[in-house]
């Protein structure tokens, strides 16, 4: 089957920050459209490599070891496995990302803010 | 390394229509900037999956088997492996390709328009 779909049908389609949601598969990766909205919390994935396309708003990466990225919308930034990272959405953001399907928002924390079993739209 | 590029920037750092540039990696995938123009040849990805996220302009998606999909600017469409397809763009159309490292751009056909060792941006 082939998938179509629009980035803002998508983001219109749900509300609630730091809940990602499935667009679509590559392979074994996964395009999730998120909402991200004030701090996350400090995170690494430790195999997962992972992409944010910013749509619309700014996304400040901040780094543990080195200073933070802020990146634009129609930029886009890649965090490798193993850095720990926190983004923060100093105003609401929307972003694509891109990543392996075995990726946890989280990363190698798991708390109130961990999500499984996206939602796909 | 951090990676981070600005879409814009990367397009406007070359010319050349239907030779993908490679602008980040996100484990075993690619993300690549393409400029389109006309039609390119059919083909079809024995293995590998394909995103097309539209950034300008107008993508027609093309299928031996079922009708075409018209994609606009802020749209993505995902053609998976096997499925013999054919890009158009009746007007110059920029976009950003998300696809494993191993594909090849005219897949499982090998002509003038194939193209190796795609320059990074």
């Amino acid at each position: 089957m082939i998938v179509k779909k629009s980035l803002a049908e998508g983001f219109a389609a749900f509300e609630e920050p730091w809940s990602p949601r499935v667009a679509g598969e590559i392979n074994n990766m996964q395009i999730k459209l998120a909402k991200l909205e004030g701090a996350f919390i400090w995170h690494r994935h430790d195999e997962e490599d992972e992409l944010f396309l910013v749509i619309s708003g700014r996304l400040r990466m901040e780094f543990r070891e080195q200073k933070a990225q802020v990146v634009e919308a129609g930029e886009f930034i890649v965090v490798p496995h193993g850095v720990e990272h926190r983004p923060v959405a100093e105003e609401p953001c929307e972003v694509v990302l891109l990543e392996p399907g075995t990726t946890l928002n989280t990363g190698n924390v798991d708390n109130g803010r961990t999500v499984r079993n996206l939602e796909r739209i």
